[in-house]
């Protein structure tokens, strides 16, 4: 199980409190934040990342800002806290965890608005902890999502088995199991000996950075390599399954993950490998029809150019193409690993109820 | 065509010269050296790479040394020669350059043996003048050949393709044109608009650093990608062909090359594109059976864990898979560009004449 606590709410300052991850794996450092531009960029420059943890975040985020907005009623309160979560809903376009995170935030608060009315002089104070509680209640949520994936993805795996991810759908992207390594840290429970092979995941590293380094903290073997490693794995049978982590899924199961995901699930189809895609089912878009519809950031050059934000190692103005999501198309996805069970693509679409 | 020169024999000082390529881009340096360990050293740590550099640097490399043997006979001589020769053939196992150009180099100066034992006094003289003159033959013959691998390759192409490359197999791998990007150069001349797109190819980055580079500097229309966003791009059309090129050629076609570029066949082979194979004749191994029998060279974990050797990016003690070559099975390969003529591989053995 992860060691580290990736997002929290910091009940006595009413602060967010979340592991800054650039700083990994050198440094572990927690940054407290109360103002919501901070929390926006904390965001934007991936100190928080993770489809789940940006969720629980922006939750957190958007309860330690209700504390400090000066309103004399629950109207004015309520128009105060929309603005801020405008602001932090624009961080990142990709993933629907953060705006799905932050319209419930909002849900809950306006459902609450007669009683604080009520309420008097209290009433505002009342919108605020309930606010909190609903946070609180939403990474809780998370934990016990992750738990479950992580029972069902188990059932698909063998003892000893050779797993290949992608970026990090880890520990550090959640709040606790992760998504993608949910069935590792079950399996570890449980006394399977998983070989788990990580993808270094280029530009930004998180493979490197967070993956490799989360899962040897936990006591998983893990072996690193860099992207363009991975066929050289499977041509040797070293990978069993492969199992990613995913920031929207299409109602077709066409899936959008970190960039480098598509080409993994084409090489998993070439050798015969199963590719599974672990999800939230509040990954599962059910708006989106296809993948064609999911917008995909596109970040800047200096991620590619200067590694790791130090040193330049191109020419100067060279062109660069730096996509950060890309979109794996339904038919190289052997099921989707859920909550609510193992689903196959095409069955995708019953599930909308 | 590139701007500088990669490989060169300094006659005045007796030395090989090389344009380290290790400082790339950011520095345009070039060394003299003369000492078989240095040689060998510069050869293992990349400051001259390329399969067809590598065999000329080692050709220059060992008639430069030659230079500097201290023999009272010819047959002294060439035992102290062949000494040299095995140091250096033990820099890098993949490429069968590497040993084909030394091998070369020791036939030319057995085959002179009985003259220099005929002429006395001069007999070594006369040797080591043999070997600095086979050696100049071997760098025209490398620019020849690869002038006529782009002009077969260029056959291929249309006006304004978008072509992939994995890696440096340019100028910068060769004495000139390139191996994979002979035809672009060629094309260029031609008034071909192509859009080359480079994979950066990490862990040492060639293609950031070098193919990027030179293609740049040679007014080339060049992107720069991670290794792992090759198959976003092949979604969405952008790619007409892929050129790769090699360190050995299996006679039934299964090629090494530089990790990754398996991974780049398979994607092609899914997206329908075509994949060529740029090589010189040389490349080919009709002693190897099959890609199996290629032995893969295995390089330093922290070529990885720290990027560019700078910045230490991952976990202490991180376990790395750090294969520096993979193999592409021949059913992946399209073609293979030579200076002889494309050859399908189901052809290649009734090419070993």
């Amino acid at each position: 199980m992860l060691k580290y606590e990736t997002v929290d709410y910091d009940k006595e300052n009413n602060a967010l409190v979340i592991l800054d991850q650039t700083k990994l794996p050198g440094e572990i450092s927690y940054i407290s934040l109360t103002d919501t531009e901070d929390i926006r960029e904390a965001i934007y420059l991936l100190k928080v990342r993770g489809a789940p943890a940006i969720g629980v975040a922006a939750a957190f985020g958007l309860a330690a800002v209700s504390k400090r907005i000066e309103a004399n009623t629950p109207e004015v309160f309520f128009e105060e806290l929309n603005k801020r979560k405008e602001i932090i809903n624009a961080a990142r376009p990709t993933a629907v965890n953060l705006s799905w995170a932050l319209e419930r935030m909002m849900r809950v608060c306006e459902n609450e608005l007669p009683r604080a009315r009520e309420a008097g002089a209290e009433g505002i104070s009342c919108l605020t902890e309930c606010l909190v509680k609903e946070a609180l209640r939403m990474k809780e949520e998370d934990i016990a999502v992750c738990r479950k994936i992580g029972e069902n993805g188990l059932t698909l795996l063998k003892q000893g088995d050779g797993i290949l991810t992608h970026c990090n759908a880890g520990g550090l992207a959640t709040c606790r199991y992760g998504t993608a390594t949910a069935p590792v840290y079950i399996g570890q429970e449980q006394g399977y000996d998983f070989h788990v092979y990580a993808d270094e995941t280029r530009p930004l590293l998180q493979g490197a950075r967070l993956t490799a380094f989360e899962l040897q903290a936990a006591g998983v073997d893990v072996t690193l390599l860099c992207d363009n490693m991975a066929a050289s794995l499977m041509v040797k049978g070293k990978i069993q399954a492969v199992l990613v982590g995913c920031d929207r899924v299409a109602a077709n199961g066409d899936t959008a993950n970190k960039i480098g995901t598509s080409g993994v699930a084409i090489l998993a189809n070439y050798y015969h490998i199963p590719f599974y895609v672990c999800a939230p089912f509040s990954t599962i878009d059910f708006q989106t029809e296809t993948g064609k519809d999911i917008p995909i950031e596109e970040r800047n050059a200096d991620e590619v150019t200067t590694l790791w934000y130090k040193e330049k190692m191109t020419a100067d103005g060279v062109k660069v193409y730096n996509p950060a999501f890309d979109v794996t198309d339904h038919s190289l996805i052997t099921a989707f690993i859920t909550e609510r069970g193992i689903i196959a693509p095409d069955d995708l679409k019953k599930m909308d109820v």
